[in-house]
């Protein structure tokens, strides 16, 4: 084997995230920053990807061979052997991708332990206790991970011999009990599986640390991956085999995770939490309530203080926020983890801009350390403080996410799902979460849990989520059978609604009214960073004075997509809009038309003064006409009285509308070209709200150009209504919308006679994919499943097909045009990736909606300082 | 005035055709050839561009100066005065532009005579008839089309003198009478005007040249370059200005038309028409049948072999068959126009063959020669021999226009329309047709007139359409207000269906069957030469043996397109085929599929069987899956019970099924990645099919593909079928039809996967333009008319987008594989511009229906022959 594959702690450093994982190569970078960390060897993540390809899934002899070297090594560090029957050397197996996936996938804890040396740990640590209770967990840990044994199974043997002892927990049994639970599951392993369990510690090793490799490709995993957009260049895990320590070794011992700051605000304040004689996984899987920070201080201030040193050595090397496991044996401390905790988007923005402050980064690595689709977290709304106030708490627990949910009661996962596949808000509610929850989580508002800490499993993922989240809520008692939620005395069924505010732990029945988040503190200061970096101009859609001025909040610098239609809808001139449609002549159309310019001209109007002279792209009618007239039966006779027509004679125009493939249908300007006297009218209404309102600057645009003649003798309809109103001291541009891909190719000849053009990426997918978006749903997941596509090409701009046609129509433009204005809206405009490959093929501007907006500015700043 | 305008006939020549006309450049040639031309000159087609672009439509005093110059040059040459009142010198004011479009645009006789010089001809002439007809057919000709006065008018004038004279004809009225028609015409003038007739030679001159352009865009000759597809470089028309020769002075005057060859067949043989005492509008608008060449042969030998002489000297001189007009002035032959004749299909390629037999062309130039639309016309059935024997011939008129038609009597050009947009084919019959005749002639199958020659309107329109058409039939009597035909006894209504053989000109009553065309004989020799010529393959869209063996008798080289959902579609397995799509499960589609599979299998035999190892491209299933669903309730029950379902299942699965814009739904690739059993099935049949028939060579083509790894994933598929069934022996390939935008932009990417691309343009054109070809009819002819488009992008391939997305297309597969093999199917395979421009791009193959492959091989040669 001229390859490498194992690696010492000693040999590796925070670098080598890629090849050692990431919680490898942090025990790697501890180790050399002497911090007291147990030593040990990680198999590294080249090896995971020569399980699968090369080595058909199981480990060769020669990789056995150097492990056993590297574990050598090891036993020279400890002065112990690994598997000797007198002082056994214990290790835990782990696993440990480039990028953390908590909880996903498998470990292995004591392993070396045998009928054997299990009785020389018993008689090294003169605690039999510990050690049988250490070997029966280490079998039915290795049963479940490594040997695929149902872990209820395992549960129900250990159950029998308490109820045979008349005893609630498991620290009620004593050695000897423990030494029977040992016999039952060893009995057990030998019924499901039809072998005994291995007692040889390097075959154990071997089964070990070929489960890890094997997890990565496990249901949940897979999952995780595709939810947190995992790219799929992070392919294979680490394993890092390492010396057991043990909190659990009586009451000077003790485990616990911490964080060199408050996770959940970003505070600099030391945090954490922890639990004596106990394990690691006891206080992340929630099962029992951890003690805070500060008892720990009272208890042991000494450790206190040391784990507080290696948290401020640690976050100063690594310049940011850490996340660290601690064991606590027989009265020594050791660090067994550290990396970049995770946090909810406030303390991620608190947490940068403090450092900045301390020093410790600059104002570029501040913004680059924000992830931008998490900030949308504060751009969730909150609940209305007096509504809040006046409403009875019902209960509190852990504030372990924050923000505001409301939704009815479900008790799984499932029906979490398929609720809000019907377009239902729910609430999760569990006692705790497992990694089987992930999907329902995922569909929730919000999720309530009655165990587990800040840092149990439904914490960690909510926060990941951006998702709200109470967790080790003790107040509430939940009947799953019955499907009930009891809490402050007041029974919630499946369905009835109660309101979560994640950022206190409150917990509320019925649903309170929310309201609008605020771009202050921190946060401004961290946008204003942004502002400062970015290239692209971020507008935003808007087509009412309200979304204008909530934009405009969020610091939006213009409309970049005002779509008129939605206006067309409103019910104080929809009828006028159904008299021009079923006109038979220009005049009747023009009548009709004259009752709508008014209202036109007021919402331009409205939108101009809140814009105060910032520009608006302000888009020509759209939709095909049918969309503007009914469809039941009931409600065609009632519009056709409304409107002043005979039944049939609407009937035949909804007719005469419909059809086949209306998205490549009669719509955009070709309804312009064939009724010039729509687009008057709406040019009429944009110039006179414009001479009306000081500064506004309308951009006017024609929407579903293919064909630059199409575009040519709109802009004359524009141009002719300017010059009659004589609106040439009106700062207006006139341009167009790419959604044609013929519109893309013709792009120079199209820019010779625009101001600018704006992206319509929604359109440009459907057309340029040829699968329109109301029906690919009946694929297009599967295609996202099966990696034809990365991403859903709707979410996230397709950059090797659409991407390469806008790429193309800029440098059309550009050709004729060097500085030609070039802008995106719809969807795309808001995702992050779609906004980095916007700025670096030259576009000038991204519009997004309102409360994307703070996200499409850090990512184009982002993409600015990745140049 | 710098420029120069006005040519005397001496200056030109036929190559000045852009400037001077078609007309006008071979008047020019003639001259210079010495054959006897009455002199004159031309004013250019610049000048026509002028008088629209700068001239504000009206001659500057500049040119009137500089054509009264070239004037008094054709004054010395005759000898003669314009406007003398002694002798006055006449002209005739005639069109010309660089095509020929015959009856468009307006002319003007007799130009130059007034009140006093009419005296003055009369006294010259000792005819006072001759000239008081001639300044009475002047003013009416002037007063209609240089002042717009309805020529009806001018007719009632004539028929109340006519009356009031009690006779029947024009030539019944004496000098005397005639004098009085002149006065009355003179009242109606100012009546009508509110000015006298123009007395000014120069101002009718100038009036007449004014006229002549003004009618480039009248509205006939506008209609007549669209349905012509006169390129818009053909901007303008010339005015040839001419001395007057009379064919109306007395017995020994005539006029006629001759023809180098027959028109009609293509035969050798000298060919005409004339009338003795007739002007040239007489012969050509079809009033007076008039008499063939052979009676001049026998009438006047000297003049005949002297008109021969000029006939054979243009022919040799033009080197194509010769459209002559001609004039015989007092026994004296004067030439007044010859032209490449307009003819038939069959008498282009006969004469195309006979010419190179002649040594008089190249094979090439006889290639070059033949629009191949035109050669539609020998492509369309003929009526059944053995059933047109034994029906009854009920009349008998010219044969205009050959081929055979079938349908219903309608009597004008707007019912022809009108029925013909309700898919209803109709036979157009009128007593003659005129310009406004043209909508309702293209929209008719064959066209039947009552008076009038091979050279008459009907005649000369409908040749040029290659539309079947008798003309002259004397023995049909058309009441037009009873809307009754009444031949051979017989009397047909509107509605009523009568047969026309316009290549004998026989009408039959009812319907006669109909049967295929062959390639033989000079029509094989040309199409051979098309073969030797030309470079891209040409392959035929079909499904049916029975298609397929017509498209190889034509020449097809394979199928390029064989789509196999039209055999779906059979009774004998529709219901299998619905089974399939109502299929719970896989097992269950995978029954249904297992009955279809044999029926494929044979269907690919029996094509395979017919083309004798050429390769045939079979797409697979490509539309949604609904398009196999009933839609009425009726039906759906019917259905239902067939299949063995619950209504309620199949209405789910309608419903299921339906989506909102179908052309960009779930369909093409997408069917086969979702459900790959499929594909499997129908690869199977592929490969079982070629196993059984020696030679076969299916080349398996994936519909819809937008992305490389649809195709990879059904290629997998394909390629698992051919292992299992051991086909890999067969020669197979396997590629894609490029039809998504997408797959145009990643055409790199495909080409490494694929063996062969063949453009979809129907499909691309509808993504790429981003319209429905089915919903696009509210516009697009809108859009034509308005210029938006030049042509129908369904038709003929829209080469500034679509065509610029295919040529990308092509460099970028070549990139990866410079030999790639790259086709086109569908409807503009068969449309000679859009072979032409394959060609350009590299195409490897073209393919079109079965009757469009010799057109499609003819362009496909010229367009190499271009090179």
């Amino acid at each position: 084997m001229s390859k490498k594959y194992v690696y010492d702690f000693e040999e590796g450093n925070a670098s080598m995230k890629a090849l050692l994982g990431g919680k490898g190569s942090n025990l790697c970078e501890m180790t050399s920053l002497n911090i007291p960390v147990p030593p040990g060897f990680i198999v590294s993540v080249d090896a995971c990807q020569a399980y699968y390809n090369e080595w058909g899934e199981s480990l060769p002899n020669e990789i056995i061979e150097d492990y056993k070297s590297h574990m050598l090594k090891v036993e020279e560090k400890m002065g112990k052997k690994f598997g000797d029957t007198e002082d056994p050397l214990l290790v835990s197996v782990r696993s440990g991708a480039a990028i953390s996936m908590p909880g996903m996938m498998d470990t292995v804890l004591n392993l070396g332990l045998n009928d054997k040396s299990v009785l020389g740990l018993a008689k090294k640590t003169q605690n039999e206790r510990f050690a049988w209770d250490s070997y029966r967990r280490f079998i039915q840990m290795f049963g479940n991970v490594v040997m695929n044994i149902d872990s209820a199974l395992f549960e129900k043997e250990l159950d029998i011999i308490k109820e045979s002892k008349h005893v609630e927990f498991d620290t009620d049994l004593d050695a000897s009990d423990l030494q029977n639970v040992v016999k039952a599951y060893k009995k057990l392993v030998r019924k499901e599986k039809g072998i005994d369990f291995p007692q040889d510690p390097y075959d154990q090793l071997k089964m070990g640390i070929e489960a890890v490799f094997s997890s990565w490709n496990n249901n949940r995993a897979i999952i995780y991956r595709k939810l947190n957009n995992i790219p799929k260049e992070i392919n294979g895990t680490a394993v890092n085999v390492q010396v057991m320590v043990y909190g659990n070794k009586g009451e000077t011992s003790g485990t616990g995770v911490c964080f060199s700051r408050d996770p959940s605000t970003g505070a600099n304040v030391f945090y954490g939490e922890y639990l004596m004689n106990a394990q690691g996984e006891d206080v992340v899987a929630g099962i029992r309530t951890p003690n805070p920070m500060s008892t720990l201080k009272v208890q042991n201030e000494k450790l206190y203080n040391e784990l507080l040193k290696y948290s401020q050595i640690l976050e100063k090397h690594y310049k940011d926020m850490q996340d660290m496991e601690f064991t606590i044996e027989e009265g020594k401390l050791y660090m067994l983890q550290t990396r970049n905790g995770k946090r909810t988007a406030a303390a991620a923005v608190q947490v940068a801009v403090d450092l900045v402050e301390e020093g410790l980064i600059t104002e570029k690595e501040a913004v680059l350390s924000i992830l931008p689709e998490q900030i949308d977290q504060l751009l969730h709304p909150q609940f209305d403080t007096n509504a809040e106030k006046k409403t009875k708490i019902l209960g509190k627990g852990l504030p372990a996410s924050p923000g505001a949910a409301v939704g009815s009661v479900v008790f799984n996962a499932q029906e979490a799902y398929d609720k809000n596949q019907n377009g239902e808000k729910v609430i999760l509610v569990r006692v705790e979460t497992s990694p089987e929850d992930l999907m329902g989580m995922d569909a929730a508002q919000g999720i309530l849990t009655t165990r587990g800490g800040m840092t149990s499993h439904a914490a960690v993922v909510a926060r990941g989520m951006g998702k709200c989240c109470i967790a080790g809520c003790s107040d509430a008692k939940i009947s799953e059978s019955a499907k009930t939620l009891t809490i402050g005395g007041e029974v919630f069924k499946e369905g009835d609604f109660i309101s979560l505010n994640g950022s206190l732990g409150n917990i509320y029945g019925g649903k309170i009214p929310v309201v609008e988040p605020a771009l202050t503190g921190h946060f401004e200061t961290l946008m204003n960073w942004a502002d400062k970096y970015k290239k692209l101009i971020i507008k935003t859609n808007s087509d009412t004075p309200e979304d204008t001025a909530t934009a405009v909040r969020f610091g939006a610098e213009g409309i970049g997509l005002c779509r008129t239609e939605h206006m067309f809808f409103e019910e104080s001139r929809i009828n006028a809009v159904r008299e021009m449609i079923v006109s038979e002549n220009i005049d009747e159309r023009k009548k009709a038309l004259d009752k709508i310019e008014p209202f036109q001209q007021k919402d331009f109007e409205g939108i101009f003064n809140v814009l105060e002279g910032k520009p608006a792209i302000i888009r020509l009618l759209d939709p095909p006409l049918h969309e503007f007239l009914p469809k039941e039966e009931a409600d065609i006779e009632k519009v056709a009285k409304e409107v002043g027509v005979s039944v049939s004679h609407l009937k035949q125009t909804i007719e005469d509308l419909h059809e086949f493939n209306p998205m490549l249908g009669f719509r955009g300007c070709r309804l312009g070209v064939i009724y010039p006297e729509i687009s008057e009218m709406q040019a009429r209404a944009i110039f006179k709200a414009a001479q009306n309102v000081k500064g506004a600057q309308p951009w006017i645009e024609i929407p579903l150009v293919g064909n630059v003649k199409e575009y040519t003798i709109l802009k004359e309809v524009v141009l002719k209504v300017a010059k009659e109103l004589k609106a040439e001291n009106v700062n207006f541009k006139i341009g167009t919308m790419i959604e044609v891909p013929r519109a893309s190719l013709t792009a120079d000849e199209l820019a010779k006679e625009c101001d600018f053009f704006s992206f319509g990426t929604n359109d440009l997918t459907q057309m340029t994919c040829g699968f329109s978006r109301d029906d690919a749903g009946k694929f297009l997941q599967l295609y996202v499943d099966k990696g034809i596509y990365d991403r859903d090409p709707f979410q996230t701009i397709d950059k090797v097909g659409v991407g390469r046609l806008m790429k193309q129509t800029v440098e059309l433009a550009r050709k004729v045009k060097p500085d030609f204005h070039i802008g995106i809206c719809g969807e795309h405009g808001g995702d992050p990736e779609s906004v980095e490959f916007c700025h670096e093929i030259g576009l000038n501007e991204v519009s997004c909606s309102p409360y994307r907006v703070p996200i499409a500015k850090l990512a184009a700043a982002q993409a600015a300082l990745k140049e």
